[in-house]
């Protein structure tokens, strides 16, 4: 098996035909980037290239600005083992990184991650309870989901290079529909809409997204309360382990007359 | 035109043509979310229905949990005019929020964002020189960039869901090659992996990415100084933007025997 990969279980529906299956789905996994111990950032990625990833990400955020103020790059040592593949220690060289760090922590910055120091799923459970809601989602109207929200992507059919999210209701009717050039920004506007109208948790609705399901759309969907998610394109590895212990209804490939069920499959009638 | 549109100046490339053009782009602009008039986060979004994402964004963090925690949401009134439309201030209705932004704060997180602070052009530019290499990219051989990467992603080959981002000489060899489930992580471990060879800048290279290109794939490009980025998919204002005043020539909608240049086409021979 390539490394960054791992087989999910997956229940795929074509037409009548039900199978249960292996899927492979790329791994996601978060990385925390610790600067001589010290807690820096969180990153969603996939295993591999760690230190890499580390030195790269620091030279976009301004921290490193040359080679030479890269000391040692390791998985961190104090770590236990099940999280030391995912800490990665950055020594520095260079005087006064302190106040770069201070400088740039001045404004508290996210790009809509969602992840926000909640590293484990364990965390994150503690926030919200498991989503139980019983309707149940027919496969026909799922085919249908992806075709009516392409539908009403104004943004993307003129400008392309944006994504959209939908919330349907069990009929598939759409209810609300978003598009920004940020996917994560797409479902809190989707999700913010129906806040500001105290109209949550969404027990009854169908989180659609034009491109994949990564844990931090899954998150935002678990926190909003949906039980369904539906994507047109993969899931990561996280993003069906959340949903499988949210309690949430994961599907992804939903493209003509099939797709994959990666959690909770009896939601489908 | 359709909010959340911007018209851009583009050269088509189509084989032996070149034509000057208009190309209609889907804005990016970052949005300052405010909690009580203190900076909480800083989101790359396109702008449209802003309150909605600020609401949104703020349940997906664990800052609200409930719409009766929602005061006024409105753009600031005391920032400037050319600034208040990104700027949008939270007012939070419950007692002991400092304790959820401070459980907040203690991890600093971030999905490789790579605003960090730094929310203007202005101020990015002040942190790197304007990129000048001269050197020339033939068309025939931009055409080949996104075979060649896609030759090369076995993550995307097994899995789907993830991007690619990949480091070329002016020959068109691809050097370096990384996939991911984030985007910008792709970018930052092949940058990452020359930083770590105290290989920069990066002034003879092109970095291809498998997807759209955004404000912070150029930022990312610009820091470690690569003259040429060129995206298989759409540009966003913002990224068209950086790349014509940090001196990058940007290539987008690089597909069979075409492709846009949004910025300095002077590099191609």
């Amino acid at each position: 098996m390539t490394e960054g990969l791992r087989v999910l279980d997956v229940l795929r529906v074509n037409g009548g035909h039900r199978v249960r299956d292996g899927d492979v789905a790329a791994i996601e996994e978060p990385m925390e980037v610790r600067i001589d111990g010290e807690s820096f950032a969180v990153l969603m990625r996939t295993p591999g290239s760690d230190r890499e990833l580390a030195a790269g990400f620091l030279l976009s955020e301004g921290v490193v600005r040359d080679p030479s103020e890269l000391g040692t790059i390791e998985h961190c040592a104090v770590a236990d083992d099940a999280t030391r593949r995912n800490v990665v220690n950055v020594h520095l060289l260079y005087d006064g990184h302190r106040t770069r760090l201070d400088q740039r922590r001045r404004v508290m910055i996210n790009s809509s991650c969602g992840l926000c120091g909640r590293v484990t799923l364990e965390s994150l459970e503690a926030e919200a309870p498991c989503i139980t809601a019983q309707w149940t989602l027919d496969p026909a109207v799922v085919h249908e989901l992806p075709v009516r929200l392409r539908g009403r992507q104004t943004l993307f059919d003129r400008a392309g290079g944006s994504h959209a999210a939908g919330l349907f209701d069990p009929g598939g009717r759409l209810e609300t529909l978003a598009e920004d050039v940020g996917r994560h920004n797409a479902v809190d506007k989707v999700i913010g809409r129906r806040l500001l109208r105290e109209d949550l948790p969404l027990g009854e609705t169908t989180l659609v997204v034009s491109g994949r399901a990564s844990f931090e759309i899954v998150q935002k969907a678990f926190l909003a309360g949906i039980p369904v998610v539906c994507a047109v394109s993969a899931p990561t590895s996280l993003a069906a382990e959340l949903a499988e212990r949210a309690g949430i209804t994961l599907l992804g490939f939903v493209r003509g007359d099939s797709f994959n069920v990666y959690s909770h499959p009896d939601r489908l009638g």
